[in-house]
Order: C-alpha cells, then structure tokens, then sequence
C-alpha cells in the first residue's frame, strides 16, 4: 500500500479496503472496472452507516439454512471477492461443505490462475475450480458464461457476492436458488436473487458462516421452512425505507461527512 | 475502448462514461482512486435518476453569477475531469474569463504534463497552469498543496469539480469563494464549498456555463446579490430529502435497476 491511513480516521476500514483493491488491481487480480463497482459499493456502504443493518441479519439467515440445506452449494468468487473476503470464503465453504469457483465476468485465462492460485494460498486444502471450465451459463454470451460442472453448474445453491445483475439473473433461470451480497439494494442481482444480504462483502461473508455454524444442529425440514418462508423484495424494500430515513435526519440537520 | 455498449441500453451514457474513465487511466491520465471515486459518484447519481435536479440548475445559476462577478476566477482540473469534461472545462473557462489550472490530489509531474497536453488539444490558445507550481495551499501536507499564483493561489473564487474535502476546507480556509461539482450531498467538499452543484460533472460544467452566457449580461450588483443570497446548506438539504422520496418510492414499488 502506498498510502498511511491514519488509525484514528473515522473512515479507516474503508480506506483500508479501497487500497487493498488498488494494490489487487496492480497485481492483477482485479480488473479496472471493479475498482468503480467498490466505489458504488462505497456510496452504499455510506448510506447504510457503514454498518451491517437488521436486514442483512435476518438474510444471512436465511442464506446459511439455504446452503446449509443445499444437494450442491457452491460459492462463486470474483476478484473484488477474492482481493477483499477469500481467507472467509473459504471458511464458509468448509462449514456448509460447498465447492468454491472462481468466475470471471472479464475473464482471461491469466487472471483466472492469479486468482485460484490467491485463493489456494488460504484454501488449506479445499479445491478451487474455475481453471478447467467445462460448460456454459445458458444465455450468456462470451467468456462470461464459462463455469464448472462440479461448480456452478451443477450448483442448485449458489452464493455470489458482487454478481452481475445479467449473470445473476441467467443462473435464476438455470432453477437455481441464488443468495446475492450486493450494497445496492435496487440492482439486478439484488432484486433477481432469492436471498439478498445488502451489506458489505468482509462483513456479509463472515456473518453467514457465523450462521451456519449456529444453524448446524438444526433439523433440515425446519431450515427448509427458514428458507420457504423469506420475503427478499419486502426486505429489500425495508432497506431502501431505512436508507430513506437517514439521509432524511441528514437532510434536516445538514451533517458535515468525516471522510 | 474495450467493451461494445449497446446503443439502446438502458445506462448507455453511464457505461460509456465509465469506459472513457478506465482508458484514461491506461493512458496514465486517471489515478486508481480516480475509479473509485467514480464509483461512489454512480451511485449517488443513479439515486439522482441519473438527470440533473432542480437544486442543481439553481445552483448553476449562483455559480454562475459567483464567476461572473469574481476579480480572479479559476477552474481546477484533476484527472476525472480532464477524462470527462476537458472541452466543457475550456468552454466555462473562456465563457467567464477564469484561468485553468490542473491540480491533483495524487500529484506525479508526468501526470501533470500528460493533463496539461490533454486540455491543450481542445484549449485553443487558452492558457493551462499546473505544470510550474509556486505557491502553495496553507495546512495541506505533501505534494496536493501545489498550486500557481496565476492560478488557484491568487484567485478569489474557484471551481472544484470532484474535489478532495481536506483540499476544499483549505481552500475556503484561504478566504476564496468554493463553487463544487459533487454527487455526493454528504461529502465535505459538498458541504464546506460555498455553492455545491449536485450533478454529474459532464452534466453540470455545461450547465454553469450556459447560465454564465445568460447571465452576462446582467449588472453585477444584481449577480453578487444572487450569491450572497444563497443558502447552500439548505439547497443540499433538499437533494438528500429528493433522494429519499425516491427511495421510499421505489422500496414500496421493489423495482429492478435496468442496469
């Protein structure tokens, strides 16, 4: 990192955050246009206080019973994912037995292996997939639809965080179950996906392990009713009126930003 | 560009111009945190509709006539708006008599120079500050406080568009008139500037230039008591209570981002 941020700014995780990307986008493992989808992710973040909301609770929830309960789970990473949450992805996929595979919506070959091999410095033995893709995303076109049978594919559980809002939608119309981590409460992928977590990516992940963990003991017909019972657009819409709340009471008492 | 955007998306405009922004930054032109602060500025503007609001054409109006009126006006270059608006820039410039100087956050004098030739290909024969520096910018650290005499040193207003916080809170320090260009209502720069347009900056520098056009020939008495009567916190104000109307609209509707 090429910048000292202070420890007592108010902002420092995010600023923390913002370079580690920068320094994953000069090793390549992050492409330039996820550096702008952070900084959306940022104004989000902001709105939301920088904070997990109630909301984002409830869907992590909901999201472990729906890995948890899952024939096939599986975790799909991007760079952003990897460059900021890989070490908790792993994690996650260990507790919910889920296979891990690293998806690209600018795919080449080389970031693909920059990126498994990332991954697999913290995997601890778990296998990566994402190398030998094997099948394609139906209606998608180019790179971008290249997945793994043993992944993706097969999945009938996905989780992905920071997911385009096209490809999110086409593995919607595979029949399968997609729990979604997007800041953006009004974006595709968060209004296509079963499950939405509207929170930050190092926050969100930890937090659905955390629930799978509590959620492990649990008999699966009782997960299931978890999952079957989950209003994701009421939730959302229960976000979008709290981020309306606040810039409300800032708009009334005209607050100076410490960032 | 690397990326085919269909004419009939949506968001073409907004693509398009994130495109512009990541080329810029191939060429050395846009730093990283350039991208990022686009980002955040997305955001906000997609909960703007993406349009520019009435808050913001009044603010036009006063930046205006805060330039129209000034002794030494000038308008601040970084690299986002070099990437976006250098002609606009240009256009403002001449149209209300400022100088033009590029300024950077991130200050390498390879960047500057690349900036610099960037504005002169569409400055005809207008004079670009930036690349000799001597002054600086009272109770900034490091190499951001680099400013030109001729430039933003000895002007008496400003346009910042996209500007740091720490620098603009120097600026206003300094006793200058800070007219912004910010999507962000909350940030600080937003906050600390004397007149804040709320709007996109390829949106916005056009729109304070064909006020200064309509406006030219107004007395001048007429155009300071414009800016003396304005109220920019309560302007702000009302662009956070706007987006949150919005908000609460499309919570109650659970609507999908087309993007």
């Amino acid at each position: 990192m090429d910048a000292n941020i202070p420890k007592d700014h108010p902002r420092h995780r995010s600023l923390v955050t913002r370079e580690r990307l920068k320094d994953a986008m000069r090793r390549g493992l992050v492409h330039e246009t996820g550096l702008v989808a952070h900084g959306r992710g940022e104004a989000f973040d902001y709105l939301l206080g920088e904070q997990t909301v109630p909301e984002a609770h409830e869907a992590a929830r909901v999201a472990a019973a729906a890995l948890l309960t899952a024939k096939r789970p599986c975790v799909s990473l991007n760079g952003n994912v990897v460059a900021l949450a890989a070490a908790s992805c792993v994690d996650l996929a260990k507790t919910t037995d889920a296979a891990l595979e690293v998806n690209l919506f600018h795919r080449t070959e080389e970031r693909v292996a920059k990126l498994v091999a990332e991954v697999q410095k913290v995997a601890d033995g778990v296998t990566v997939l994402g190398l030998h893709p094997d099948a394609r995303i139906p209606g998608l076109s180019s790179d971008r639809a290249l997945c793994s049978t043993k992944g993706l594919y097969g999945a009938d559980t996905v989780l992905v965080p920071l997911e385009d809002g096209d490809r999110c939608e086409a593995l919607k119309r595979m029949g399968k179950l997609v729990v979604a981590i997007d800041l953006n409460p009004l974006s595709r992928t968060a209004q296509a996906a079963d499950v939405t977590l509207v929170d930050e990516v190092t926050r969100a992940v930890p937090l659905v392990a955390k629930a799978a963990r509590e959620l492990r003991g649990t008999p699966p017909d009782d997960l299931r009713l978890v999952v079957k019972g989950w209003d994701n657009r009421a939730n959302l819409g229960r976000v979008l009126h709290r981020i309306a709340r606040r810039l409300d009471q800032l708009g009334d008492r005209s607050p100076v930003d410490p960032g």
